[in-house]
């Protein structure tokens, strides 16, 4: 079963804001067996619109359409939606108009034209309840296809998509399973794994597919497998799963996308119950981020402290202004003090800090650009290293990131 | 002069990354006055990228694709291009061979048959230098059409854009101007402003569009324009946004994405000569974000400290043991001891700290899930307010964000 998503709105072409909407809505698909085949973003205008929608209508079984539901004039998608279908009508639904009026009484705004015209919507459409706003999303079903239209607002979408879309999905079609496995690696590139993997990848089935994502220092091969049967799609990917083991043990951090270096760091540290802190200056908190984004860090994640400044190294780190003015911002020595001060600060058994130079000029210090030091203090030892990453900015700051995390991994390990 | 962009790689059709590659390019493209007509995301499949750049090809002048270039198996793109243009040849490259190797040497990696295989390329492609990665960008010049193959790395396809591909595209076509100014406003809802400005709106001339940006307590009224004459073009749309300023005064925060309220914040504070700090619980972190993002941020933003545990609040920001007792870690008794903690560590004149409860579960504390409290603490002044923002989680944290940004904002003047 393929679906295409067709996104509205001229904010995402003209780059305002990025498409996230669509990411969702393909990891949620993709949950129950639906293929992704095509994202498709296009303008606010009507003749355009159109053309997406039977071009959509050739290639898949569902289309799902978001954006350019809202109630200002811009907002053209329902209408032309309402002429794509043979030239529906828009008609009024009270139960609408009831909604948006209850939603605007909580916050005191009175109810005007402009939503009264939100509840005027095709009448064909099958109305899919929004709970989070005002304009609802609507689900048609025309010669074999379906289409469903949800507003824009990022939360909004969410609320419809699981609530209403993929049940209605699942009801509508016999659905296959489509099912990945991610193997995490650190530390080689792309072609180096690609060559010593070279005959396991050639002997693959035509049903399994492999691919490669490189990103800062970590490369993450996915194996998707599609099939009917649950059970040995499972079973034949865990085997080729043991058999990339086999290949590349010490290059591999885990499997799966939350068996992410921050996750595994996550894992032991509760395991053995451990906790840790971070003082970050380069990284603006990208590191504390990472750590956080797993579910339940406040086990063990004390706290972060990000010192852009010297002064706050020496203020809230109690960095010594002797060793900032003797070997610079940017040293070994200073990095050592700022994961010794926010160890001591929040009371953990491990702490981890960098300071470096991301660029793209030379700031204040001498240090060259791309120079970063971490440092990792643990109860019962301390290091610091050095690492030059070079430029743009971007890479320095996300390099930086991946690898005080994989000395963190290998420290507790 | 419009412009598609086609992103290949399953990983964006499954939901595994955002694209914000399109994001980048069709800002960048705008800058230059091609407007992006499409961005189209598909598989990686020949008989879908063929598919795919046929259609680009009627749509528009200009073909921008970027990913699956790399050296691996999984990277089709670069034969099925070749294929497109009449059967093209690959032939080796010997400067990409010489480049390569270079770049190798640098990380003490060997050269190996999977890197000669990235030097080998359509015989018609101009290539593109790309001095941060193995893989050159490619132009090709056919039929009136110009299509460019990127790399999908970030920061590799970012630089070949910048140094490459918008100089070339500027001495083949004679390019109009494209101009936006985006009104930022607050605390108002689309439709109430849709109603105040409609007059405003039925009298733009048709190459004047306006257009809605909703997001979490926030409006982004985007005016575009599209023309020949680029001082005229200036001229109308500094009019037009003088006419919505009359309109709407009262909920204007400034013009243009860059003067967003982080922006204001930032520039009222340096001429003031003032300081400020935060201290964050539910937001982890974003309220940082959003005040460092600002360039030279680091002239009056001096630190935050991100405190998650009721523990970090007391040894980080010295919260009294006996307010979190009494009154629950969210309360606006915490929110103002973390204020004025954080100033106190900080030696700020302006604190910000918020606690809440952004859900979707009530955690250890007896209050109401969507519950925040803000609280701003200056030289002269202390103040704390409480909100609902409902949910989901997602809701609750922008919207504290935001909120926090406004007090201080109003503050602030």
């Amino acid at each position: 079963m393929n679906a295409e998503i067709i996104t509205i709105g001229d904010e995402i072409l003209i780059g305002q804001i990025v498409d996230t909407n669509s990411q969702f809505i393909g990891q949620q698909l993709n949950k129950i067996g639906v293929s992704v085949y095509q994202i498709t973003s296009i303008q606010d205008d009507k003749q355009h619109i159109l053309n997406a929608l039977k071009e959509a209508e050739q290639r898949v079984d569902i289309v799902i359409i978001t954006g350019g539901l809202g109630p200002t004039k811009d907002d053209i998608t329902k209408k032309t939606i309402a002429a794509y279908f043979n030239d529906d009508k828009l008609i009024e639904y009270p139960e609408v108009i009831k909604h948006i009026k209850e939603m605007f009484i909580k916050v005191n705004h009175p109810f005007n034209d402009v939503q009264r015209y939100q509840a005027q919507l095709p009448s064909k459409a099958t109305l899919l309840e929004n709970k989070l706003g005002t304009a609802p999303g609507m689900w048609f079903y025309e010669n074999g296809t379906v289409f469903v239209s949800l507003p824009g607002v990022p939360y909004e979408m969410k609320g419809l998509i699981t609530d209403q879309v993929l049940p209605r999905i699942q009801k509508q079609f016999k659905l296959p399973f489509i099912l990945h496995k991610t193997i995490m690696t650190y530390g080689q590139g792309e072609s180096m794994i690609a060559e010593r993997i070279e005959g396991f990848e050639n002997n693959l089935p035509p049903y399994i597919k492999l691919a490669y994502l490189p990103s800062f220092g970590k490369v993450r091969l996915r194996l998707s497998a599609k099939g009917d049967n649950k059970e040995i799609l499972e079973k034949e990917l865990n085997d080729k799963v043991a058999e990339v083991y086999q290949l590349i043990p010490e290059i591999i951090t885990g499997i799966d996308d939350d068996n992410s270096l921050e996750k595994r760091v996550g894992e032991l540290l509760k395991i053995k119950n451990k906790t840790i802190a971070t003082a970050e200056s380069l990284t603006g908190g990208q590191i504390a981020a990472n750590l956080v984004s797993v579910a339940g860090s406040s086990a063990y994640y004390k706290g972060s402290f990000v010192t852009y400044s010297a002064e706050s190294k020496i203020n809230l780190l109690e960095v010594s202004k002797e060793t900032i003015d003797r070997f610079s911002v940017v040293s070994r020595e200073v990095a050592l003090e700022m994961a010794k001060g926010v160890k001591d600060k929040l009371q953990t058994n491990y702490a981890i800090a960098v300071t470096g130079n991301a660029g793209p000029t030379t700031d204040l210090t001498d240090k060259t650009v791309g120079i970063v030091y971490i440092a990792l203090v643990s109860d019962s030892e301390q290091v610091v290293q050095e690492f030059n990453f070079g430029q743009p900015r971007e890479k320095v700051i996300n390099r930086t990131v991946n690898k005080a995390l994989e000395m963190l991994l290998k420290e507790i390990i």
